[in-house]
């Protein structure tokens, strides 16, 4: 097993305060692998940054057919549920003759800071529909209803997670040594970082191909390309590095330090993980990745703040800042 | 350097899912070192862990004598801002002819979910009084009164900031590398994990010999031991920690993974940092060291919460859990 590798840094003052190890995979589609930071056999779970995945079953089978662009990458998102968030969901529910307690997430506050302190002002529990993962389940019950199954969609035995199984195993390469549950109640397959990264690396190259895969892959690729602020909120990391972009990457966060990439015109699928799975450290490692590789320029007005991004503390003075790690950049 | 060594783990399913590491050092009250993890050596910002060195001269100089054991506790604390605590801050700051204008520290939400919410349906503006440092503040203004000095005491030339480092540099037992602004605007000195262990030593063996310095360091020592929940809060973890280990061991979390103990019985300190700063493994590391040392017991209600704690999801699930490293146990 190779070590971790310091992916992101905390500075203080004139001190490096904190610092945070983790391991990444560069793949190219043909499953090779083009760069390599610490192990890529480390086994992850992969967490939010496969809703992409879990959601080719609904694609390939028909059910999404006639949905658009933005509940496609609500599908996909860890969305910050604002109120365009949830009446979207709260919507698609109704179109197949459900409400918010057909989702087996739990209730989650919103991440928009002004709803969230709306709702508290106005005595309103969070719902399952601000549940950042409540597109992803409201897919999973499309899916449901299309296949005619019931309506318990996380039982791993489900016809949807059979095929979420089946798909993730297929785009990765590999089997998956097993499932843990998920924040929002789903199964979480666990793969190695470098199955990750090439799964990552299909979905880029996608389109070209035939097949209902390779179709569902690209139609979903596009649509979270496309509806950045729909792939989590306003000003929140995904949809600030996937605008940023400007068509050159899709990126996808989760929990526990987990980061993807996906880049079409390199053809290249990215897969990172935080030994100590840190939020921060993921962020800044994957828009420090995506510079090295010349996706994102380090001067654009987006991208400067998070190459060196300033710590303030609650008096607003500056008092150090949070980077990638000088390695991950050359 | 020595590499720091696995303190925290985060399990989901049957997958360990997310490490932390760090380095830790238990020293004797005569410097020498009794057990070391990772590298003693490591210069650490200690932030919030020393606020008990930062009221030595409070104490020492007869400014803190009329002062009550909750507020001596509450000048070392990283208090949850609670009703008491703001209140307790409040009516400190009037007896000094001071309001919370005074304060350094920016304004922080209160800690305390019930009153984080009712301020939020009042519509009141958290305050300065509410910052977790409020207490340590207002025992700076308290020294810089009976000194005679002017109200900039974050100035690291003002009396009060120049006291504190000839207080650090004395317990630490070696000069100070220089300081960081902390989360509170005061300046943070640096130290090494050894010397920073040391002066926790000293704190847990002071009461025997003679001198203010002695006799403050004991007198905050036992105000913190007698008022835990004037130390961080209900329900958090210093304060449960200090409860639990019934009179056998001060704790105090600082940020960035930081965390000391107070060992008084075995005339024992400990300092560790989280090489990442994860708070959530600071906590489980320094409970494991304290049931390791046989200072708090492992099959104590509040203590067994901490050894293996149950990670929750959004719908209430046990979705795996979190742990101090074994080989911090043996």
């Amino acid at each position: 097993m190779t070590r971790p590798v310091p992916m992101a840094e905390v500075h203080r003052g004139d001190f490096l305060e904190s610092v945070h190890l983790g391991h990444a995979v560069v793949a190219r589609a043909d499953g090779s692998l083009e760069r390599v930071w610490g192990d890529p056999d480390l086994v992850v779970l992969p967490r939010s940054s496969i809703k992409m995945i879990q959601a080719l079953p609904l694609m390939e089978s028909g059910a999404g057919a006639n949905l658009r662009g933005e509940q496609l990458a609500l599908a996909c998102a860890s969305h910050a549920g604002e109120k365009r968030h949830v009446e979207t969901v709260a919507a698609w529910l109704e179109a197949l003759g459900l409400d918010e307690h057909a989702l087996c997430c739990g209730p989650q506050p919103s991440r928009d800071p002004a709803l969230f302190e709306e709702m508290i002002r106005r005595g309103e529990a969070p719902t399952r529909m601000h549940n950042n993962c409540s597109g992803k389940h409201t897919g999973f019950l499309t899916l449901a209803r299309h296949l005619g199954a019931g309506l318990d969609y996380v039982d791993p035995e489900h016809p949807v997670q059979k095929a979420v199984k089946e798909a993730f195993e297929d785009v990765t390469g590999q089997p998956s040594p097993g499932f843990a549950i998920d924040g929002c109640s789903a199964p979480n397959y666990a793969t190695t970082l470098a199955g990750l990264a090439r799964a990552m690396a299909r979905f880029a190259d996608s389109g070209k191909g035939s097949g209902a895969r390779d179709r569902a892959a690209a139609t979903l690729r596009d649509a979270m390309m496309k509806h950045p602020e729909w792939m989590s909120g306003k000003g929140k990391a995904c949809a600030e590095i996937i605008t940023a972009a400007d068509g050159r990457a899709v990126v996808k966060t989760g929990a526990e330090g987990v980061y993807i990439a996906i880049l079409p015109e390199l053809g290249l699928g990215i897969a990172l993980k935080i030994a100590d799975g840190a939020g921060r450290a993921s962020e800044l490692a994957i828009v420090g990745l995506l510079v090295r590789l010349g996706v994102l320029d380090a001067d654009h007005p987006v991208v400067s703040r998070y190459m060196q991004r300033p710590v303030l503390n609650w008096a607003g003075l500056t008092t150090g800042f949070e980077r990638a790690a000088p390695g991950m950049l050359s």
